[in-house]
């Protein structure tokens, strides 16, 4: 795989998904709920899925695909070529900001990142990065975010763990230099890739996670599962990304 | 008063300020601490502090200044034309993420909002408004927020005040469409002018709400003390920011 190429392609799909996407925001919306009342999604988000689909399908035919919108057969196995796709992260934003949302796809072989890309659709800012692709914005290179002590850092935790002082990440946050929260996991880690953010801790879905993760193999970002151990990409749950320092100390933290 | 004139006169100085903040973001900030270590102040907000003041007391030399950061004699009334100053909100995303920080003036006229303007220095956008002045960005008019119900919104707490459930505010956030945190009263100001938030909550000093309150009176947002009474302008504060559904139910959440 040819990682530049692989950039380029997919840059190109998120330039198309990002006008489909400008153009449907001009029509009434249809938006569902799905595990629950703040879990929402419209006819957008499938629309962009089937979209993006088809382009993996007919470029990677070789790929399996995991996708949020449902469509998409469900990767049992991680083995071969592996595209996540989160066709809008941050779904309610979205819906009630028209902003503050993401199109987001990592490419994994044998469950190994290979590449992660990152479309803030409305600020048409593509963060795309790898283990062999040097952290970019729509392709100028990205300073290197600094390894901060925890309590110098900026930190984004989701709101309903931070409140209900889930895994002790109510009392992580007050220890921190102060919280911040955008509610999509796409902005989250566009913010940690630029330096505005130390960590990230919430729970998440495979395709949540799969582009930052790849991304930040560029620059040193450590991503785990709560108790430190690695992620399962092919299942939910908290996940932990940060910047060495504040990485360890969310683990440490969150397990105390 | 013209106030057109005035936005035209703020506008002009909040540019050369923002040409000064980015210049001065060059070099090494000067960063000390003030009531608690995420309480921050640097050079640049003294610096622009002196800045507006000598362009206010030009232009308006009968004019009273309220300012952040300690160099304006203290307003003790506020009788007559009191312009309040904001040089730097949200130093702490200043310090750490060079962006999501504001430039503030609220204009009041024996107590009563004349004008308000809010400048996002990194995106180059000025939210300005008024009782008699429609919100405009850029000079743009803005559409209204809508007035959504409170389990419909989206809603900006402070961070400490959600964790610690402080005026049950956790559980407020819970009962959302979700809690957004931006760690800047400015940025909070231009997400609801915006339509992006439907309300907010925080302790603020009286030059954080000055000009989010003048302009939230060209929309119909309401803006108070946490029970309810009217802010008074000369002391510090939790606010309650809203759109009037979302306002009704901080306020009977909060007192309840």
């Amino acid at each position: 795989m040819e990682i530049k190429a692989l950039d380029e392609t997919v840059k190109g799909w998120l330039q198309i998904s990002r006008k489909q996407i400008l153009a449907a925001m001009q029509q009434p919306l249809t938006v569902a709920t799905k595990s629950n009342r703040n879990d929402l999604v419209t006819n957008v988000d499938k629309a962009n899925q089937a979209f993006l689909i088809q382009q993996i399908h007919a470029a990677f035919p070789e790929a399996s695909i995991e996708g949020e919108e449902g469509q998409a057969a469900k990767a049992d196995r991680l083995a071969g070529l592996v595209f996540f796709v989160d066709p809008i992260d941050g779904t309610m934003n979205f819906v009630k900001q028209q902003a503050n949302f993401a199109v987001m796809i990592g490419v994994y072989q044998d469950g190994q990142p290979l590449y992660g890309a990152i479309m803030d659709v409305m600020r048409n800012e593509v963060i795309s990065g790898g283990p062999d692709l040097s952290p970019n914005l729509n392709g100028e290179p990205l300073t290197p975010p600094l390894d901060r002590p925890f309590e110098a850092s900026l930190v984004g935790i989701s709101g309903p763990m931070a409140i209900k002082n889930r895994l002790h990440l109510g009392e992580l946050g007050l220890a921190s230099s102060g919280v911040r929260m955008s509610g999509s996991a796409g902005m989250e880690f566009k913010s940690i890739a630029l330096g505005r953010l130390g960590g990230y801790v919430s729970w998440l879905q495979p395709w949540d996670v799969a582009a930052g993760l790849a991304i930040g193999q560029g620059f040193g970002l450590v991503v785990t599962r709560g108790d430190g151990q690695p992620l399962d990409l092919l299942e939910a749950g908290v996940v932990v990304a940060g910047m060495p320092q504040v990485h360890a100390a969310f683990i440490a933290g969150m397990n105390a």
